[in-house]
C-alpha cells in the first residue's frame, strides 16, 4: 500500500494511473475506520482497478461547539486496517496542505441543506461539499464511494457531483451494524456504557417501522408517531428529528407514492452525542 | 472543428483525448468573439494539443438589472471565427443542460471577490466561479486561458483554482486594443459614437500612469489623483473606481514594494455601459 501525503504527489500518481488505463475508486473518511468504512472499500474494489482512501479530519464539517479536537484519531490503526482491506493508496493530508493560510473557495448546495442536519449544524455540509470536491480533484477517481449512514450527507453529494458535473459516479454501501443493531460510527466510541445500551433504540425503532410499512401500514403521520412513542423507551435519548422524507430532496412526505424512494431518518442524542441512522425504502 | 453541445459528449471526448495522451487547453468565453478572445485561442493553441473554445452566456454572472438579454449572440460568426482561429472543438452547451431544473450548487471565492467589480456587481463572481468549475469539469483540460482584461476575475479563478485543487494551469492573455488604446470587449458594440471616441480615455489614463510610473513617481495617491484628474476629460464618463491594488489579492497597496505585483485598475460607465481597463506592472 502506498502512502501519499502530498496533494502535487497524490494528483499526479492518480494522473499516471489514468494514463496507464487504470480506473480509480475514492473512498474519503475521517480515519477511526470501522467495519463499516471497509465495506466500502470492499464495493470500490468490486467497482475500480486502484482504490485510494483518504484519511481527513476535516475542521471545516464541524461547528464551533463540536467534537472537532476529541474526534479519534488513530493513524496506525488506519493504515493497519486499509492494507489489510486491500487498500492500493492511503492519502493522508495535513491540514495545512488542504487548508493553507489565506484559504477562501467554498462549495455549497443549497435548499437540500437546509434542513435536518443542516439546520442543526449550520455550514457542516458546506464543508463537506468543499472537502469533497477538493478530493474529487486531487484524486481524480472514477468512482467515489460513500456510506448510506449519513443519508442525507449521500443526496447533498450527490446533488453537488451531479450539479457541477463531476464525471464520477457515485456508489453507495449500505449501513454496517453491531451485532445488537447498533450503526457503525466513529462516534459510538463516545457512548457510556449506559447509553451504548440504550442506542440500540434506533434500530430497533427502524426495524419497528419497516415491519408496519411491509405489513402494509401507510400512514406517515401514525408511522412517526409510532417511532417517537418506541423512542421514549430509551430514557437517556433526546431525539433531534424522526421524519419521513424523499430521498432525493430530502422533503418531508406527504404521502406515499408506488414506486418512489423514501428513507424514515432518525437523529438521537446520548448527552452530547449524537446518533443518526436511517431506513431506505421503495413503495 | 467538431461543435459538442452536451455535457455527456463533451466530458467523453475529452476523456478520451487525455486517453490516447492529448494535451487539452480550455478557453471559456460567453461569445460574441473578438481578436482579444482569438489571442487568447494562439495562446491555447501554443500550450496544448487539442484546443478547446466554449461558448455560453452565464445567466449566473449576470444582476437582475445587467444586460443578459441584449449581451450579442452570434453563433454563426463565432464558429467562423473559432475555425479560421484553429480552434479544435467549440463547446456549445444550452442554457437547460448547464442549469437543469432544481439546479442548487455554487462555487464562491470570499475575500478577493468583496471589493470592487464583486462590491458594484453582487453574486457576479459566484457565478463565474461556478460556470469555471462545471467547464473545467466537463472540458477536462491541463491548461484554461482567460484575458488579462478582466484582471479581478483573472485573480479570483487562479485562487478558486488553487484553493479547489483544480490540477489546471492558469494562463492570461494580455489585453488586445483597438487602433485608438481602446480594449476589446464584446460590450463595446453599446457605445453611442460619442462615448465610443471619449471611450479611448481609459487607456489614455493607463498610459499616462505608466510613463509616471517609468519616470520613477512612486506615490501612490498622487498617482490616483493624476488618473482621476485625466478621467475628468470625458465628460460622458463616469468612475466607478480607480484603484492601485496588489495584483494577488486585490487590495488596494499601501506602498509599492520592490520585486512585487500590482494592478492599476479602472472602471468606467458611459450611460449604462461599464468599461474596465488595467495595468499589471512589477516594481
Amino acid at each position: 500500500m502506498k502512502i501519499i501525503h502530498t496533494v502535487a504527489e497524490m494528483q499526479a500518481h492518480s494522473e499516471s494511473l489514468r494514463n496507464n488505463g487504470q480506473t480509480l475508486a475514492v473512498v474519503p473518511t475521517m480515519g477511526a475506520l470501522h467495519a463499516g468504512h471497509l465495506s466500502l472499500v470492499k464495493l470500490a474494489k468490486s467497482r475500480a482497478d486502484q482504490v485510494i482512501l483518504s484519511v481527513f479530519v476535516n475542521p471545516l464539517q464541524f461547528g464551533a461547539n463540536e467534537d472537532f479536537d476529541k474526534y479519534p484519531r488513530d493513524i496506525k490503526n488506519d493504515e493497519h486496517l486499509a492494507r489489510q482491506a486491500g487498500v492500493d493508496i492511503l492519502f493522508y493530508p495535513s491540514r495545512k496542505e488542504l487548508y493553507p493560510e489565506h484559504y477562501h473557495s467554498y462549495v455549497c448546495v443549497d435548499t437540500l441543506t437546509e434542513y435536518f442536519e443542516g439546520d442543526i449544524r449550520p455550514d457542516h455540509f458546506k464543508g463537506v461539499t468543499t472537502v469533497v470536491s477538493k478530493l474529487f480533484n486531487i484524486t481524480k477517481p472514477h468512482v467515489a464511494v460513500f456510506g448510506e449512514k449519513d443519508a442525507q450527507q449521500l443526496a447533498v453529494i450527490r446533488k453537488m457531483t451531479r450539479d457541477l458535473n463531476f464525471d464520477i459516479d457515485i456508489l453507495a454501501g449500505s449501513i454496517v451494524r453491531e451485532k445488537d443493531g447498533l450503526a457503525m460510527s466513529s462516534r459510538n466510541v463516545y457512548l457510556s456504557k449506559a447509553a451504548r445500551v440504550e442506542a440500540t433504540i434506533l434500530f430497533k425503532t427502524i426495524e419497528l417501522v419497516k415491519s408496519s410499512l411491509n405489513n402494509g401500514f401507510h400512514d406517515i403521520e401514525a408511522l412517526l408517531a409510532q417511532a417517537k412513542t418506541n423512542l421514549k423507551k430509551a430514557p437517556l435519548a433526546t431525539v433531534d428529528y424522526v421524519q419521513l422524507v424523499d430521498a432525493e430532496t430530502f422533503k418531508p412526505a406527504q404521502s406515499l407514492l408506488q414506486g418512489k424512494a423514501y428513507i424514515f431518518i432518525l437523529a438521537v442524542k446520548f448527552g452530547s452525542t449524537r446518533l443518526l441512522d436511517n431506513l431506505h425504502f421503495t413503495m
